[in-house]
């Protein structure tokens, strides 16, 4: 199973920032092309004062940073320029993890999707959304947030697709910011599939496509999760991806290219799970031969002799 | 705002080395020079058991290490080729971080004052005196300390200017061996003022320049902070200039290169605020096209870029 | 003192895994030798659920993963190409670190020496063992376990050396997903040499040469702690090797190269102190001009002028 789509991980959360202007992001999407991806996905759109794109509405009436350059567009251009499909990221204003309750990012997000389909709708290259609210189970306001920002996302673009990427909450759920590399109990595999049977029921009509993060749980579990996930996701009618994390969260340094052979044991139990796609937490710091970490380049080595490419 | 002015991070006390020899340093002051920098501070002298001369004072006396090359003597020289002014910092024997008390540090660097004007105060480059101990609110014994250093350096020296870089106590404020990047209280502007007010004066003949490290607070919040940190100084007689931190504080690796955008919104701020000139701590590990660090090479190109130099 | 051995950090435990294929394992080996390096010990054969070669017993009954390449036999190769000697490092299943008995691995143990012997016995560069567990003063079991696998190391091999490298529990002793850097309290010399001097008892007919690990105690400290080791081993009629650990432990980030004076430090206390041969942990991550962390290539320029290489 090779992966055919990337997150872009601009406005960074935890992953340090490697400073690239418009002539290293277009020889990224070059190598991203050679590798057979497809699609690519902005993580979100901007994150508190953070901003991608000089969006009048959050810069005058939240007091947000103007960007130095306009990240969406050059991000929409390259996809055009090399035929792949682009996915818009959400706005995370910060709230939700300070409270736990996303509810907090719907109202600024309804705005943010209108003017960001005024504005970039045109493009050809303008494929799909992301919610980029990454839900768990337990969050507070999840169901309701996300069907009402995905139905807004569906009804200013004449339906297209909405993506999500929720995270099991399984015993590598770590915030990088906690020492520690995992904790006693993870969710068992009942759990979970009871309590997604039900958020999925909330979601339904809202999203198209979910791509669970691969990372929280063992690699010997982890096939029996993605099948969950694939069930429960056809009981819906929703589209299974998966969401294979190309960093190594179980090393302290947080966080550093993944040991390609991990990346292999993930991707082979996505595909005997059934998932119809690879897409990856991402391309640029973790697999790319200019990320400023110098494994990627090597993972990238590897996974093209691999596969033959 | 451009930033003219950087640290030598050596010895450092949480940034690894990059094991450079002098031709790595001499091809770092090139690159500094074509970016504008006329000015290196060195951060301090010796730290613990480790020093960058073979000070004989030190060696004899308290048993530390003689090192197996002379980094002020480098440094100066590479100065002089240069044309730079280069600042000494002084001797650190980590007793005051474990103590929080600065008074245990005077005694020493009397001695090492004397030392080191006796042996490299000839050099054209000697332009100043960097007093190493980082001080913010309720540091035991910091007016004191101070005052008594920076009297001596000027005693010695025939007057020569004197640099502190202290930080505020805002919510960034954070150990770079936590976990957390932000704490729940930081000192308000209001508290800052009236503290800092006292401390200067206490430190007015003593000090001549004063350079806050701009990363503890909010970047929505610095202006406000420099601003107040301006006007305290120009009460006082003492002139102002920013420490533009290089690293990002919002990444859990402590510490890699910050964003170009954020480092941009701080110069604006420091130059909003009046300071009259702009270092950074450090150049070599977060700006430099040499850095072992990829992100730095980018960080100084998109900043070349942005200034047309 | 110079470094003649390194560990080769595969399957690795902590340190993120640089993704090099065969071209790069052979371009590494060819800069060791330029080094100097003359001896080469796999960290450990596999770690949990992850191998270094495709061993049928482990996989068959513990079910681990087959992995994708056979490191061992490369590194076997490699080691005749460069005229190097080759130590296989054991099994850790993880249950060790769990529960603080070493007792648990010793019966999966005895299985993968035989097999490990049957399969590589026969290439000219098996020249020795190397038991991975890492052992301390108070770790349950550890007396008997090295024994009663050092002796099945020797009766499968004719007798080939077995090496340990156990660790001081210093000041420094802290593991890599601790924040911290030290702790309040490490073993005294005195505690220390008594609690030796009963294990060397213990496995002194099981295990050839004793490398302890040098960076859990002060600079200033080291070799006083190397000493006593010397003079214990001597009476066991142990050898005594240096493992001279490449990474800095004094840094938050957990781990990049050391500097390049510490390193020399610690050489010179072991030179002291009478120690037979310099190993170090490892070279292909802290020492390599091809490691991802730039450091360590300057780390090898630094170390090569030093020793007119």
């Amino acid at each position: 199973m090779q992966i055919t789509g990337t997150f872009l991980d601009e406005i960074s959360h935890d992953i340090p920032h490697q400073n690239w202007g418009a002539k290293e992001w277009d020889a990224d999407f070059a190598h991203m092309k050679k590798m057979g991806i497809d699609t690519v996905i902005l993580i979100r759109c901007g994150y508190h004062q953070f901003l991608t794109y000089p969006s009048e509405y959050l810069i005058e009436k939240y007091n947000r940073f103007r960007p130095s350059s306009d990240l969406v567009k050059l991000f929409l251009e390259l996809s055009e320029k090399y035929d792949m499909t682009f996915y818009f990221g959400t706005y995370d204003s910060g709230k939700y993890w300070e409270t736990g309750d996303m509810r907090h990012e719907i109202d600024v997000n309804l705005h943010v999707i209108e003017e960001v389909y005024q504005t970039y709708g045109h493009y050809k290259s303008f494929g799909g959304w992301y919610l980029s609210l990454e839900l768990s189970r337990k969050t507070k306001g999840a169901v309701e947030s996300i069907a009402q920002l995905g139905d807004h996302c569906k009804a200013v673009s004449s339906g297209l697709p909405v993506l999500i990427s929720p995270w099991i909450d399984g015993k590598k759920a770590i915030a990088a910011t906690e020492g520690q590399l995992t904790k006693a109990s993870g969710i068992s595999l009942k759990e979970h599939e009871k309590e997604w049977d039900e958020i999925f029921d909330g979601i339904k009509n809202s999203v198209d496509v979910v791509a669970f993060q691969d990372g929280h749980v063992g690699y010997n579990e982890l096939e029996n999760y993605l099948s969950v996930n694939k069930s429960l996701a056809d009981k819906y009618g929703l589209r299974s991806w998966t969401n294979s994390e190309s960093f190594d969260r179980d090393m302290p340094i947080k966080f550093l290219p993944i040991k390609f052979e991990k990346l292999m044991l993930k991707l082979e139990a996505a595909r005997r799970a059934g998932c119809e796609k690879a897409i990856t937490f991402e391309f640029s710091h973790f697999m790319s031969p200019q990320s400023a970490y110098l494994q990627a380049g090597h993972l990238y080595n590897r996974y093209m002799e691999y596969f033959k490419i």
